[in-house]
């Protein structure tokens, strides 16, 4: 980057809210992806719309690449600077502008945390439902560039569904704002929806109107293991049959099974094959009913033990085991690796089966966690990202989950996003009429190409062998 | 149109399913919006989607404009023909291809009547909720392309909330498909909600995946009346300070009243200033304890009666009030101009008592009916569209209606779109950044203008004259 432009830059925060060494550098060249790493030329926490604005002005004017970044926790390279350029950071626009209990909306800069946003709503009998796993160190800037989805996505959908209004610089440095704390508005093409899940790459969101729901007033839990996977599937569909939509319905394989209980000694039956974590909440009434019923559906399609929470930290112990999967995951090998191919709720146990094929012919440790009442499942696989010849196997396994993901009537990215990770595989999923769509309205939105470079789009498509899967 | 041209786009349907006589040009000019006619050069009915690329691959060569259409009820111009060109008739593409009730999903061709959907779900306990008053003879593509709102917004959101999938002929002939059955998908800009709304601008919808609910068990329904309109509205505001989110949250004005009444005898007061219609669903002792907590709460706040539906007849009737507002308005004067300018819930009380300052002002009959829960709502003005003096006025009230909606958080739609009535509005509401956006989108899709032009977006905006509003 050129001195001059980085005085100019520099000078929109000032110095101290400017990090420009080596080593804070660093800091900012990667996200929680693995093998992606790039540095930016400068990181620069703006205080103020009027700050962002001016710096994606002077960015458009000498086109230097603009990363915005939460708490870097994406897992599709979506934030590493792999174009160089600005890396902007959130830290000073992080917080709570206005909890509306009125029109059910809540005000926030994008730096502020997930979690904080739920605790705030909670205080006054609200409730933000979208919850993704990161949510105690992600910020809600991040969710809405990404359309975080969470374990409640099932029964309250993905953080798209709760954004209702934007403030958006965009890459022209003018503002945008769209929606609003209105229930109903057609004026006009959807840009809110838009904005959310483009992975900073149309422009920069400076200020999110959320909406939010009465909190439920009780939550139930339980576990229940299985013997064989498929009756696990089964009780999944049984469920919805039965016309229940619960708040979580969670699975993990044996392979996770094994290695969270290796962790955390919490009692999970090791020989089993596959776990269900169940949760229900609403009214008391509502909620013990449709538990009852769920249990016996769970004993009718195979059950092989069903733990019912008695207590909220009962419950708290329960969830545990599904929580920690990835953290118990990660230790067992020096790179973990976290998928999130996903399929009609119909189709989890033909693509639970599918990867275990494949894990066995790549010869791979692949354990397999997720949200089956999504149809959102998180291959994991456990390597090491130094040995070449097994990353390469990885990958091979990878196209063929993707493949097969697709061939069920899924997609690549469930939750996690395209970033650079996914970008070969995108027109996979959403065809060339689709790839061209998108990259019309990229261009039109962002025709000098600074906003968040590379991501989503890439230079070259994967080819799409056709495999027997395994 | 050229003659040449027209015979190749009618060698498409055959002649059988083409109409090209005067009369039926006529059929076709207008829509439910007063004041607005065109004649279309040709009506076609194609039967499949292959017929409809092959339809729009020719009018891309000739530049022919193409006007999409489902019933035509249409309430902002938004299907009439005002460029001439193809109108699009979907009565051959009206089946549902399928019901899916392991992935809670109905996939349907565009023209099936709402209501159909809504028939075939509660079939086998399913639900789709979404309805607009036109339901009975609107087609869902028409919903999509308008993300039409309905009775049940407050509580379960508009169409574009269950919109997970949609196949789209681009401007270029190609086909798109987005989305699908998946809970989750964030393989790149959300598509679908983008096309849900864009009132026919950016493609043709040619099938959509519906998203559908567990059927409630049960609704009750209540009519609560008011001698002043503040009390009306502090009722809502009181309702969803309780943490209740009814199914359904009507409001009628005096005027709207008085003309039901007259047109019905139900024995509605006519004395009073405000009615509320307040419908639950769900789970029998859930509503029972809402409706219970309801009533209480609309006492608290100052109702002069309240009526209980005892059965689902008398429910039926209660109902039919809210139900036949527009009927009845349109009896009195020859020409019924329906708004449905939308504020945030908190400001309907101030956007009602400064409707009726304005009729005041402007000497004009405006009844004020609508979605009080949404803060959609509809002043109707009732008039004669050939009185050119009284049309002036007629204007002049409902620019004075958009700004002050705007002033108050709100916008100049909620559910009926933009089309060509609105179009000179639509930069009051989402200003010059956000038309220079929306405007870039569509040359990016739709670089010859075929694509219903002249809708959305005008050819001049009208001058925001600042009033001190009535």
């Amino acid at each position: 980057m050129d001195e001059h432009v980085k005085e100019q830059l520099i000078a929109v925060t000032g110095i101290d809210f400017a990090k420009t060494t080596t080593a804070q550098k660093l800091s900012y060249s990667y996200d929680a992806t693995a093998g992606f790493q790039a540095m930016p030329d400068l990181i620069l926490s703006p205080a103020s719309i009027n700050e962002v604005q001016a710096i994606v002005k002077i960015c458009g004017e000498h086109r230097v690449p603009i990363v915005s970044r939460g708490s870097g926790t994406n897992l599709a390279a979506g934030t590493t600077p792999t174009s160089g350029g600005v890396v902007l950071l959130f830290n000073r626009m992080s917080d709570i502008v206005e909890l509306d209990e009125e029109n059910l909306t809540m005000t926030v800069q994008p730096g502020v945390i997930t979690q904080e946003i739920n605790d705030r709503a909670l205080e006054v009998g609200l409730f933000y439902p979208p919850d993704p796993s990161s949510m105690k160190i992600s910020t809600i800037g991040g969710n809405v560039a990404e359309n975080s989805g969470g374990l409640r996505g099932l029964k309250y959908g993905v953080t798209r569904d709760y954004v209702k209004g934007l403030k958006i610089v965009l890459p022209s440095g003018e503002l945008l704002s769209t929606g609003g704390k209105l229930t109903k508005d057609v004026a006009g093409y959807d840009l809110t929806s838009l904005y959310v899940g483009s992975e900073g790459t149309l422009g920069v969101i400076v200020e999110i109107t959320l909406g939010l729901l009465p909190a439920p007033k009780t939550k139930q839990t339980m576990l229940v293991f299985y013997d064989k996977l498929a009756e696990a599937a089964e009780t999944v569909s049984a469920i919805i049959a039965a016309k229940i939509v619960p708040a979580t319905l969670e699975f993990m394989d044996k392979g996770t099974i094994e290695t969270v209980e290796d962790y955390m000694n919490i009692g999970l039956p090791k020989d089993c094959e596959a776990m269900l974590l169940i949760e229900q909440d609403g009214e008391p009434v509502v909620v013990a009913g449709d538990m009852e019923k769920i249990g016996m559906l769970c004993k009718e399609n195979g059950a092989a033990t069903i733990q019912f929470a008695q207590s909220v930290e009962e419950a708290e112990r329960l969830g545990t085991a599904r929580r920690v999967a990835l953290s118990a995951l990660a230790r067992k090998r020096p790179t973990t690796i976290l998928e999130d191919a996903t399929v009609p709720r119909s189709e989890i146990a033909n693509m639970v089966t599918a990867i275990q094929g494949i894990a066995k012919k790549y010869d791979l440790l692949i354990c397999t966690f997720g949200h089956a009442g999504d149809g959102n499942l998180h291959p994991t696989i456990l390597t090491d990202v130094r040995d070449a010849e097994e990353m390469a196997r990885v990958e091979l396994a990878f196209e063929e989950i993707f493949h097969y993901a697709i061939e069920l009537g899924g997609t690549i990215t469930g939750e996690h996003g395209v970033g650079e990770m996914k970008s070969p595989y995108l027109e996979w999923r959403i065809g060339e009429a689709g790839i061209s769509t998108m990259k019309a309205i990229k261009s039109a939105i962002d025709p000098l190409n600074i906003m968040n470079p590379g991501k989503m789009f890439a230079k070259e498509t994967k080819k799409r062998i056709v495999v027997k899967n395994g």
